[in-house]
């Protein structure tokens, strides 16, 4: 019995996000259907992160069992040719054993959020960019994000509706750079609480448009209240990279 | 009466192309009735190139005179408020003097078309790019883009609906670049034929794929008739990227 993993790219503009939901069509959804087109079969389907609605991939990994031997390249074209609507690929599929899964396996997920910053909108980006038309100091952002980096207590910056055990991650990576209009914000950690980079982005845009310095940020965190860190920024400048396994 | 010069991007996927039509929505539509809403005038707007359906700009530029003195910020937020789908921005507004004519004081049109060339399609460039599995050899279609550059009859690579006078086209600019999965084409003129940067591309694909050789591509120029050159390239995968002026 066979066990793939998928590496998927999805436009999250019109999905609910990964879980299955009643409401609107989910990823998972998209992904049970076409694997049971192919296959017959309705596997379980792990994946190393929940994304969020409106949130976009470039390199989600998942992974399933098939009770029928199927090719990695008969799973990746035929999964690609039943999503019709394109809004869901898998980029790679390959055949792992029976060890790996993709949630527990995962040593590090990379995440990038793109901040559009000039003065007007970007019709071609407009559902994968956070467009913000006050100039924000990149460097002041850079400077300050080095406060959350490590191992913390990240309460002040996860959802209430966060299911995680724990409010202690290690942030290994956290970058703000300018690619001429974009600010480009990088965020890598073995795993993340709920809505943590979203609501990192919106602290750190506090500081980008100069109302914050590095010591709030250093405050919000301390304070362990979401109360105490800024809003929340849109899902739709978000994007999951890749994920490292060993 | 001031004459506006405006600089647009748009997202050509759900549009008609620039041309008024009554069947679907174009830019000029879009732009004319954003307008109206704004200063009550209908002025006649004048473009540099009239893109076709499904073609984008990054730097299309248009112009057209107002009886209200209108400032250059109150045009720019005004037009891209007023146009709540998002499809089309006006980057820059500014105030010209008569004598600048959008189409015909330009010198030249810079143009690029994106073909994704990887096993998968990209969801999230799905609307934005030509999608070709097959390998391409871009070394030996940048080598044959040669052939075509400088002043030629360019019959071949024009729709037989070309309305221009004469097919002869100085072509300032071609060539063939790999960015990791992508193979950018760029080609700059005074002016282009109609079709005639999508003809080209598809001529280059054969190339590409080692169908044709350069001298396939010289013989389809010199036979000066469209049945000779390859197919059109589909409209997803042009950008009109900015138009130069003296």
């Amino acid at each position: 019995m066979p066990r793939f993993k998928i590496t998927l790219e999805y436009d999250g503009t019109d999905l609910c996000g990964w879980q299955k939901q009643d409401t609107s069509p989910s990823v998972y959804q998209y992904l049970e259907e076409a694997i049971f087109k192919l296959s017959g079969e309705r596997p379980q389907i792990f994946v190393a992160g929940r994304t969020d609605a409106g949130v976009h991939a470039l390199g989600q990994v998942a992974h399933f069992d098939l009770e029928r031997e199927l090719g990695t390249e008969n799973v990746r074209r035929g999964i690609n040719s039943l999503i019709e609507t394109g809004q869901i690929a898998v980029i790679n599929a390959e055949i792992v054993d029976q060890e790996f899964h993709a949630r527990f396996s995962a040593k590090k997920r990379h995440y990038l959020y793109r901040i559009l910053n000039r003065p007007s909108p970007s019709p071609l980006d407009r559902n994968r960019i956070w467009h913000l038309s006050d100039k924000l100091d990149h460097h002041s952002m850079n400077e300050a994000s080095k406060v959350l980096i490590g191992t913390h207590d990240f309460t002040s910056f996860r959802t209430v509706e966060c299911q995680a055990e724990s409010p202690v991650k290690t942030l290994s990576t956290l970058s703000v750079e300018r690619l001429d209009d974009e600010i480009h914000i990088k965020a890598s950690a073995q795993s993340f609480l709920h809505h943590m980079v979203r609501n990192i982005v919106g602290s750190l845009k506090l500081v980008g448009i100069g109302k914050w310095r590095a010591q709030d940020l250093k405050n919000a965190l301390e304070a362990r209240d979401r109360g105490h860190a800024g809003p929340t920024a849109p899902a739709q400048g978000l994007y999951l990279t890749k994920v490292d396994y060993s």
